[in-house]
């Protein structure tokens, strides 16, 4: 959904004349490090209008982090040296406002960014707009990106969970592992899926509630004694009661070749632990980045909140706000929410990171429950169709022309 | 796709006033055995027609095979015996024609019941109708449910690797393990997501063509140099040139707690490859039962050729053929290709796998040609939408009446 909150900068912008030119950053920050500064003025409308349903980020993305405050001090002078370009090509390129879409560490940056403006004097106006399909910023009702996830997530489990329950003349058990490294609120998304007790899924293990094997296993016997099977959500930061990460295989991580742990395992280790001590057939998905990108089964709900928050961000910049993000904000409840926008201090959303309320989860901890339901539900209303060519969907790309480099070579990566 | 070969033969046998009384068995074969049969009349017309659009199978599935030939005598026994008792309740309830969907086993069985009630006299018709993810038939052009499983893994893979693309900034490589045991039909599909060389899938490892780790490494090297990432779609049962499975983790396979190898490892193991020898990150998905149920993305052309399936069973049985499985025809090329059916004998189906062909795969193996691109885009065109009740897809479920039994029990599993 950056994708439609970047549409929503661009096409608010060309109603503003103080705004002359819109550029976009190749790989967001990165882009800005590298002076890979997009002229988005060559773009045709058509491809402007197709990022409303296109997945991903057509301008790119990055991990690139501004670690200030970090206690490597190499690490904490690079910060500062990167704020510091940063300013120097927006000065090169008369760049006056800087919409920055993304998550904690993206407001993070676009604060430092604000306040080294200030000390220098250079009129700059900074507003961030939330993205994440996480949906663990502060301040903000929900995040863009996060409605379209759970409901693809909630739409898979239900079919999922449609072939477990024809496949249970034996007792089956289902895990489907999905995202969230700290918090569960993809994980509990799914639970829209359950529109009676029979339907999956019958358990969501949560990053929030500490895994407890003996409690887990007793459950599980319960739902397949009745059921004959059970389906499973598994958020993949799911920790133990000691807050290690349930890994894969015997608690042991999996670590890459380059000795980083991998998360991504917890589905795997819940299956042998079913297996084990329930004694039936498990099988296991993990939805990888697949999640996040399926904008065939977007939520219009959140598409239109994402396009809103980029048009608010350009609104709210030329009246003249600065070092605050967009949120989105509810009124009234059920059929009648009503979404609207507000902001939130953009030094206040960094490193602050929203968990699922304990009070929107069943007693046991197994289940969001109807106060979680009556939040999410409103999210994942309304289709989006993208255009169909050749029996698949049509997804546009940006063509990228870039603009003359004005800055000296940089190199960040 | 079941369920819409379910509704052709349900709705198709109500306009023959030779078909009295229309029945289901719960759990396939099962049910039979069981004698859990359920009276079709007594579920709602709307109910009917929501199996059109409903994932898996409404009537249950089984594991249950009849394995005839066994080595193993009580097996062989066995199978004899539940053919017996499948024709002793077919006879106890007057049922005269047996329309049966499912893959090679299930044809097997179902020719097995014709000769063994043609040697007892009892007048019987016994039509197979070809249902399998896997594409594996011989005699058709296609098996109902393929078409649908490839749209929508086509769909993903060209959204996972937009996902991809986005976070190119550094080399990224993308594994998607789709099924496919010894056939690499449902991987090869994923190619039509493919609409330039930047588009992913880069590399479909298929089943068919032994992987070669010094070439495989040499290839993703060659495409990430080129586009700085790598969409890879994994078939579960690639084998390597000794033929044994490319399984988890240095070649082990990963065993499950009843000691048998589960499959579905495929891709971990080539991620391990890739890190190790290319060096780049690697993200890997495992979709497992939710492609084969993602009925919100299905394939109209699939589902209507489901239907056409059960359909002309039932008009073939009535004008007096047994023993015989409906085919689907092909007839033109392009947009201008039109389906029809066509018989096999069920003797020939049996144990009969039909794998991708060496020429519909490129030189090196790594991706499938044209040849077999004009064959699967015809399969994919059009969409079916289910109806949407709160933001997600409205599933139907049977109300499963049963029939009375008249048999005594018998205890299959």
């Amino acid at each position: 959904m950056i994708n439609a909150s970047v549409a929503g900068v661009i096409e608010e912008a060309y109603k503003h004349e103080q705004i002359e030119e819109v550029y976009g950053a190749l790989n967001g920050i990165l882009g800005v490090l590298n002076e890979q500064i997009i002229d988005l003025s060559e773009e045709k409308n058509s491809a402007i209008k197709g990022l409303l349903y296109t997945p991903a980020a057509a301008l790119g993305s990055c991990r690139h982090k501004l670690a200030f405050g970090s206690k490597d001090a190499a690490k904490a002078a690079e910060a500062q040296r990167d704020c510091e370009r940063i300013l120097e090509v927006f000065k090169a390129h008369n760049i006056r406002y800087f919409f920055y879409a993304g998550g904690n560490d993206s407001m993070d940056t676009a604060d430092k960014v604000n306040k080294l403006a200030q000390e220098q004097g250079y009129e700059l106006r900074v507003i961030g707009v939330p993205k994440t399909i996480d949906n663990d910023l502060p301040f903000t009702d929900h995040c863009p990106g996060y409605g379209s996830v759970i409901k693809y997530l909630a739409t898979a489990v239900m079919e999922a969970s449609r072939d477990t329950e024809a496949m249970c003349s034996n007792p089956t058990c289902n895990l489907i592992e999905v995202m969230g490294r700290h918090a569960g609120w993809i994980a509990a998304g799914t639970v829209l899926a359950k529109r009676s007790e029979e339907d999956g899924p019958h358990i969501i293990l949560l990053p929030e509630v500490p895994f407890v094997r003996e409690s887990f296993v007793a459950e599980v016997k319960a739902i397949i004694a009745k059921l004959n099977r059970c389906v499973i959500v598994v958020g993949e930061g799911l920790q133990g009661p000691d807050g290690k990460l349930i890994s894969f295989m015997d608690g042991k991580f999996v670590k890459d070749a380059f000795g980083h742990t991998q998360l991504g395992g917890a589905a795997e280790s819940i299956r042998g632990i079913v297996e084990e001590e329930v004694g039936v057939k498990c099988r296991t998905a993990k939805l990888g980045v697949l999640q996040r990108s399926a904008s065939h089964c977007a939520s219009k709900t959140d598409r239109d909140n994402a396009y809103l928050a980029g048009a608010r961000a350009v609104q709210i910049a030329v009246e003249g706000q600065t070092d605050v993000m967009v949120t989105l904000t509810r009124e009234g409840a059920g059929e009648s929410v009503k979404f609207g926008t507000g902001t939130a201090a953009l030094a206040e959303i960094a490193n602050n990171e929203k968990l699922l309320p304990r009070d929107w989860i069943n007693e046991q901890g197994t289940l969001p429950n109807e106060k979680f339901i009556e939040y999410a539900r409103p999210l994942i209303q309304g289709e989006v169709t993208p255009p169909m060519e050749g029996g698949l969907p049509k997804y546009v790309r940006l063509e990228k022309h870039l603009v003359e480099k004005k800055c000296g070579e940089y190199g960040a990566k």
